[in-house]
């Protein structure tokens, strides 16, 4: 894969924001290298980072195809680790998930885990360490943020390098097999140890509709444009550096994971942008930055795949818009001014008033190994194939 | 890429057709055999077959965006012709065509052939070889098939072992990965010099109307039927092994390639299996069969991603079948039963009588070298980068 090398990043703290590269050939492993593009140098590199990769996939009741077509399209040198909070009864979508899960790790022999997220004995391990991560019934909360920091601790307990998330609904396995590619590409080339990679995708369109491709959604449109007004404001220059605020596509390396503050449900992707910058550009100067005396490294790059997935209607997207914001909102990031935009913008969509604040959780600071195997050893409902 | 290892073949002469067979995962390269699997065995065993193989992108008038991305996602070892039919004025595509793979040229500097099939310097080449290529105006006729033998002559004379075609309207260019992978695994696989690969695809959308993902297109259907209807008739035992008659995705061997009666126009695809068949299934104790004592492989594979393609509208596929079948019923394969089968699948269409006999042309026995230094060296249209 041949992606264009970015010419400059944006400094804020010890956050270096790149700027948006592209993916100008899908599959150039080894091919000469050229000025200007970069590209993993040859196969057993990417081997290399691949194995070292976790590609975690969170669902919630997916079409089973659908699920089937993504799990496929992730070369097999991956470990697999599937977040589900799929229902369980009447119909139990869960046992769906993990049959599709155990049938392609026959095939591929990778190790595969496959947890549920109201898995009793998660809960029981996370309770007492993460506050206000349990719900009244005593489980798990359900939101993709959630899901997520429970993936980083099983990737940690599988002494994975990175972690990197596809979601579940993406109809075009193509376009997840670009996205591991572009992950892969992108930590083998950091030489940070705080390393991440967010994708923006080329055009993007629904299954259910006519296909129209659209460059960008309209979450990402808005959360972009604030994110950027306040990095202007904080600076006095202007910036659109930021092109993935709620990018669901992302990869980072796992000690980047441990550091992040995760927030519920679909904040969750701007969140560990506002938590990057709270630590390591507004408290860079008060100690709070892990990554010093290194710098953390952020790439953007825009696949050349069209993103066909599916339609969860426009309250979704306004949900997610106003979850994205509130995390701003209540960052260290803004003052007055910052908050005033923030609730301008919301005010646009006919939300009047502040934004209630996120949920928002620390990585505990358990033994992975030791909470893999707590939930693989005593859990009804998590399995795990060839780990 | 695990491929499914296809269980089974039937033999028709000297033309071995094999089961239909699945893609159980995008990217495997080098991953532990197992049984019932095919995978390319190391990366170096991959670039060596890839760079043997020209893909071959036919175009007519498609959109440059779509255009684009199906170039980009050919791997990078493989050299490309292009072979476009596009309109030269008043709006220029053909010159819009060339800008784009010559853009793509100066970043992947792999081999790459532009050519216009109304080139009066190719028409002056295989004129007089190749009787009824040329219409009125002195130029090879439009039409897929014309456009598919002149790349073969080319790709004879970039001393090519394989060529591959790939259709320009494919919206998804991680699909066009897959089928590249797909070739390179199977090329790879197949210990016969007389081989080909022709894919199915998993399911079809169009790019205009609501996504419904079909398990096979029309055309297909019916044009298999039939073919399997005539094969089942002259063995005595049905058979349903042909799923491939309509295949515009698919790549072979050159020499076989060469020994092929290619169809004008839409025929071109079921005229190759027709043109096989006859020769070295009904001709086999005539002589008729180049492969001798050797076999024609045939390998037929269904790709995991949907196929999203331009919507060419109703009138196209009915087209489509007629040309098919008529391939078909003009053929050496059928008796009196078979041509009335014919009739009789296309009075369901509407049509009625006997469909016009195809265009048919044998490759010349050009030097394929020379062919190409002509066209190179004297045309003011086609034009060569890196060759």
């Amino acid at each position: 894969m041949y992606i264009s090398y970015p010419s400059r990043f944006e400094t804020y703290g010890a956050v270096k924001i790149y700027e948006l590269s592209k993916v100008y050939s899908l599959f150039a492993i080894k091919a000469e290298w050229k000025p200007g593009l970069y590209n993993i140098p040859n196969f057993n590199e990417l081997e290399k980072t691949a194995e070292k990769t976790v590609i975690v996939v969170p669902s919630r009741n997916e079409d089973p195809m659908v699920l089937e077509g993504v799990l496929k399209a992730i070369p097999v040198y991956s470990p697999i680790i599937l977040v589900s909070a799929s229902t369980q009864a009447p119909l139990n979508m869960y046992s769906v998930e993990t049959d599709i899960a155990k049938t392609l790790y026959k095939v591929t022999g990778r190790p595969t885990i496959i947890v549920h997220q109201r898995d009793p004995v998660i809960a029981e391990e996370l309770g007492p360490h993460i506050p206000g991560i349990l719900d009244e019934d005593g489980l798990v909360r359900y939101g993709k943020g959630e899901g997520l920091l429970i993936s980083v601790l099983l990737a940690d307990g599988l002494n994975a390098e990175n972690i990197g998330f596809i979601d579940a609904d993406n109809y075009i396995p193509g376009a997840v097999l670009e996205y591991t590619l572009i992950y892969y590409t992108i930590l083998n080339m950091s030489e940070s140890d705080y390393r991440m990679v967010r994708l923006s995708w080329g055009y993007k369109a629904w299954s259910s509709t006519d296909l129209y491709f659209r460059r960008m959604g309209r979450a990402s449109t808005i959360v972009n444009n604030v994110l950027n007004k306040i990095l202007s404001l904080r600076r006095r220059a202007e910036t659109d550096i930021v092109k993935t605020s709620n990018s669901g596509e992302h990869a980072m390396s796992v000690k980047l994971a441990k550091e992040i503050s995760f927030a519920g449900g679909y904040a969750v992707e701007t969140q560990e942008l506002v938590s990057l910058l709270e630590a390591c550009y507004i408290g860079v100067e008060d100690g709070m930055c892990p990554a010093l005396p290194g710098n953390i490294e952020i790439y953007q790059v825009e696949t050349r795949n069209p993103h066909i997935h599916s339609e969860k209607g426009e309250s979704h997207v306004i949900e997610m818009i106003i979850e994205s914001l509130s995390t701003i909102y209540h960052s260290k990031l803004v003052d007055s001014k910052g908050k005033a935009l923030v609730i301008d913008t919301l005010m646009d969509l006919a939300y009047e008033g502040e934004p209630p604040p996120p949920l928002k959780y620390s990585i505990p600071s358990l033994n992975g190994k030791d909470f893999l195997d707590k939930v693989l050893g005593e859990s009804k409902t998590s399995v795990a194939y060839g780990v």
